[in-house]
């Protein structure tokens, strides 16, 4: 494929997972108020954030490799998967991608009665945070800690299903539900990133809160990409 | 296969996803009253109508194509995967089968005691509608993009997931859950439409809000479906 | 394999449908009392259900082809699928592992402080119903209807995605997810059944009420089933 | 592959199952206090274990056959599918991956204001239970039978899905679903075992009470997957 349709197959993947991972917490997480149980909850939206990854897959897997993510990419680099020449090229188009999924998300969201982002309160416009920007004002040591290990581990699950002696064809089913299961874990800690292009995606109409807490989001994440990517490496080898 | 046998298997197909998708928001969502978590709220709705998908899609899609969307046999025509001459035929069979669905759910539903559809209420009888039809209030506006877009995506993802390149066997997972995830993000704004056979098969019944609100389900999904289509034909184009 | 094998994965597979499904309906739907989100709901429990066989399915489908309910032999005996000789033992075996399962649930559940079945609610120890048994308490015209018309599309769904021409290894997906569907739809209406095995195995620990409606739990099925066979063996047929 | 690169496989993968099973019930079951719909529940952590497995599977599989759990590495033994000699390095891998995976869980979970685990509570901390400690108030032999029955129809699963007639590269699917299930059940009993290795790895920091239980869910686990590995060696044994 030419670097062209890769970088439009990552722009529209990384789009998708914004626009349903973050548009479904925005719209439908707590739809009716507090306490209604007709909204979708942490449930639902840790199911639309895979599922997001899960149909891209199978959507662009063949094209760009579905990596809608600069920590999937750069942990696949550190892992001996990805060139580094193509890691800038793919991270711009990912977090592009995700801005324009911010936007129409805010497009959309603004079309409801009363629609206001407060920026003070935690998971504003989906947003990731800490302390008092964390769901369960979780501290900014606990929230590095969660993000670098559960990068890692989606980073080797990543690699072991893709990895050429795994059955051939399931690997979007198993990342997209590993990121389903990242979110089941992890949304009271951080509303979860593992993904710094989703993160820049909402941080950016989210207020000044979650755009000072943003690096956590790009550091922890690429640190636990590359340690999981570098684990695997070593896990997967075979003997020759 | 014989057009009448493709045309039997769209016809059921649409049956089969508004009898299930729709039967399960008007049976089951808000079972027991507001509040009562025993019901499956929205999220339980948005598997169903993706299950319907993937269900029908393994049982049909070697008969028709398993398309049961107009919307969807319009992007596979725009991204040159379905030829002009069955689009009709289709449209006609998988709006047929909806409405075959509609009135049974209609006669199961009346055998609850107090069974009533009132059209002033926002989806009512599963219908989809936008301003004072829409379940969160959602504009004109707000709701035809978000139908458009969904749509869109929806088609990319279609294109994608049965491109030859992609793994052979998983189409009808990706498809359903790509439903279910349009469902998971949607379902506040419009009820959730991308399907203008579903939204007339319930409209009919639902009175004239419904109805008279049913344009926009026909005009934004055949939209969507057709800038997915022309999307997606490029991008998954392979260079000769 | 010889057909002692086949009886016991039969056995066996109506086993686990029987105690996975009603096992978590008994004890985990309701968790924690009216109200307390922490129960599984009817959500739960269509998960539940659909998993008994999709897992029942991959485990028993080369030895048996994990029918686990007479409905189901029956309507692929009507689509000329399955032997008539097959089908007294194995819905023999189906009821009796159901039954089987049914008393282990009971010894479970016995284990709670305060247990009680209570026959004249609707839903007892998992139990079907109609009328005053029914949970929402539909009546008994829209429970035979509601039964008769999600077995046939099961039954529909089970031919199709065994066909030959379906993609390979894909149908206990298809057919345990289509089993979660017609959860989705109808706990509320009759409970769900579509399977007489299941409805037998609660109900003769369940007290007067469900043993006098279990008449509708065969009836109705079988003739779904036989309705479902029949219309797939026509629209599946290859010309020749 | 090496035995270090298989064990490594077997510390990671039982390290994930831990940290997202457990996880998600320590950090997200239960999120917003008693009531609060916006926690993922029991179904939520039913689907985050079975994930954990499911992900973990596709990982690992090729590696190290993806056991993460005493009673599976026990069961397969006695079914004839794993030599006797490899089962004590499996097992200490095991236990010493699900620690770590405990001891990271308390480092997250204690960067939440006012955490505390309270060992006199059912579930602290994810433990499992009977009795006073049973989610549900479950007796001993409840908790046991519901164990052990588990934990044999959970190997009978495993010794079908990967059976060399079940279809290919489906069966961590069928595996971690079937964990999934068996959470849905027995969440209440015992907050659900079938793994020593998971039940250890929390009991560790739990207290007291956890800990005197521990015997129940090394011994029920590993007497019922002897009987599930057996049960199925005979059923899926070929004429020959």
């Amino acid at each position: 494929m030419s670097m062209g349709k890769r970088l439009a197959a990552e722009f529209l993947g990384t789009f998708w997972l914004v626009l349903g991972g973050c548009g479904s917490a925005v719209l439908a997480a707590k739809f009716g108020g507090d306490g209604n149980p007709l909204g979708i909850g942490f449930l639902g939206v840790a199911l639309a954030f895979g599922l997001t990854v899960l149909t891209g897959a199978y959507a662009f897997g063949h094209v760009s490799g579905a990596h809608f993510n600069p920590a999937v990419s750069v942990g696949l680099w550190a892992g001996g998967r990805f060139p580094a020449r193509d890691l800038l090229p793919y991270i711009v188009a990912q977090v592009l991608g995700g801005l324009l999924a911010g936007a129409i998300l805010l497009q959309i969201a603004s079309g409801a009665p009363g629609f206001a982002i407060d920026g003070s309160q935690a998971g504003a416009f989906a947003s990731n945070g800490y302390g008092a920007l964390s769901p369960g004002g979780y501290s900014v040591a606990a929230a590095f800690l969660c993000e670098v290990v559960l990068t890692a581990v989606f980073l080797v699950v990543i690699m072991g299903a893709t990895h050429g002696k795994a059955p051939a064809g399931f690997a979007p089913i198993a990342i997209g539900l590993a990121l389903t299961l990242i979110h089941l874990i992890s949304i009271p800690v951080t509303n979860t990133s593992v993904n710094p292009a989703r993160s820049t995606a909402v941080a950016v109409f989210a207020g000044s809160g979650a755009l000072g807490q943003l690096w956590l989001f790009w550091l922890a994440p690429l640190l636990g990409g590359m340690i999981g990517g570098i684990a695997y490496k070593w896990i997967g080898a075979e003997p020759r």
